[in-house]
């Protein structure tokens, strides 16, 4: 994935960038005719720990040059078009995330803080990405729209399940937790509402996606509470 | 949707998150304890056009007077914890979003930026909520991680489908530029790949989601070719 600023005017923005890119994984940074120097001190001050991402920025003269190599390439802009203006018609972010993952080498084009992205820039990229957002004020900083672009396509492209789940609890556990928790509930529900009362619980149990620390969590309570309540037939 | 910063540092920070609140509709920002100042210039210059949601912080002492009146709290943290620490299970920003559509009041903590929120602040949230990144470097900066939770609450609770998206084409259009195009491909392609060739058309046609004024362009080069090609019978 190649990241692409146009004429980036604001070293913080510039250095936030390469800190995002560091982030979600981005392969290369491309800096079209920048304002903001590499070199700012406020650029490697926001970079933190993607100094080194900044470092190896590739500048080029045109956008052209910086969308040499790639399949598919996308350009972003707040504004979005009417009807007849097709070069203005976006692709929400997920939808272009979904997209990217067929493609090889996919570039994201970004335009300048003050007025973004020329119609000529625009018609070089494949396709237009916007941001939805607040109608009454829908322009974000340039990092924030590179930071929400960028997490999609992680999302879309390089997140494995396993990075950020913890393991989930066993369903076995679960299930004896039910059970015993539906042994409990008939020892202080007495009335009709026991059934109600009984699937409520199960419902907790399966329906809120519990880790299995989460679960060994629960399941000593449950044991605490049987000891509590004196109904140890419970823990059958 | 009340967005809650705890002992904010920076005050570049502290503009961006108010523009972003902003931008993504949120209705409240609480501040806890901040260092930085509402008057500092960096901060009023970063808020932009959001500078009256940000004079209208409301700056308590404590985390507990933020969370009041609150139905579903969500703690943040780039910290994930292991098997045993159920304080640090997260969930996702996605799901999260989803499960937060379901209250009516929701609010979303996060911590300083450099030790982030301790684990007596994280008791005090219904969830913890994580963004998956970068396994080497997954500690954003704090207002690009308010940029991609405040995105994907507006994602699930604000998006009005027929606030973004442009008119669709017309289902009529696309039979009959399927039709036309079809009637080309049996004018140029005379072997027996032409079954294949009409599939792809229609295909091509009805999985690209193309917007009205996208079709009323295609409809257009279509009638031309026919016109070059002297195939008038294809506009039939």
């Amino acid at each position: 994935m190649r990241l692409v600023l146009v004429g980036v005017e604001g070293p913080i923005n510039l250095g936030s960038v390469a800190r995002l890119a560091k982030n979600f994984s981005a392969d290369e940074l491309f800096l079209v005719k920048p304002v903001a120097r590499l070199d700012d001190e406020l650029a490697i001050r926001f970079a933190a720990h993607a100094r080194d991402f900044l470092a190896r920025a590739v500048i080029v003269e045109r956008l052209e040059d910086a969308l040499r190599g790639v399949d598919f390439s996308a350009c972003t802009s707040a504004k979005v078009g009417q009807r007849s203006d097709v070069l203005r018609h976006p692709l929400t972010p997920w939808d272009f995330a979904a997209l990217a993952t067929r493609f090889r080498k996919v570039a994201v084009v970004f335009g300048r803080e003050s007025v973004g992205l020329t119609r000529d820039e625009i018609a070089l990229c494949d396709v237009l990405v916007s941001i939805p957002a607040n109608v009454e004020y829908p322009v974000l900083n340039l990092s924030h729209a590179v930071a929400i672009i960028l997490y999609e396509l992680y999302k879309a492209t390089r997140l494995q399940e396993s990075q950020f789940r913890v393991e989930p609890a066993n369903e076995e556990l679960l299930r004896k937790l039910a059970q015993r928790l539906e042994c409990i509930a008939e020892k202080v529900v007495t009335d009709q509402r026991i059934q109600q009362v009984k699937a409520a619980l199960r419902h907790l149990l399966f329906k809120s996606g519990l880790t299995a620390g989460e679960a060994s969590g629960i399941a000593y309570f449950v044991k605490r509470l049987v000891k509590r309540l004196g109904v140890d037939e419970c823990l059958a």
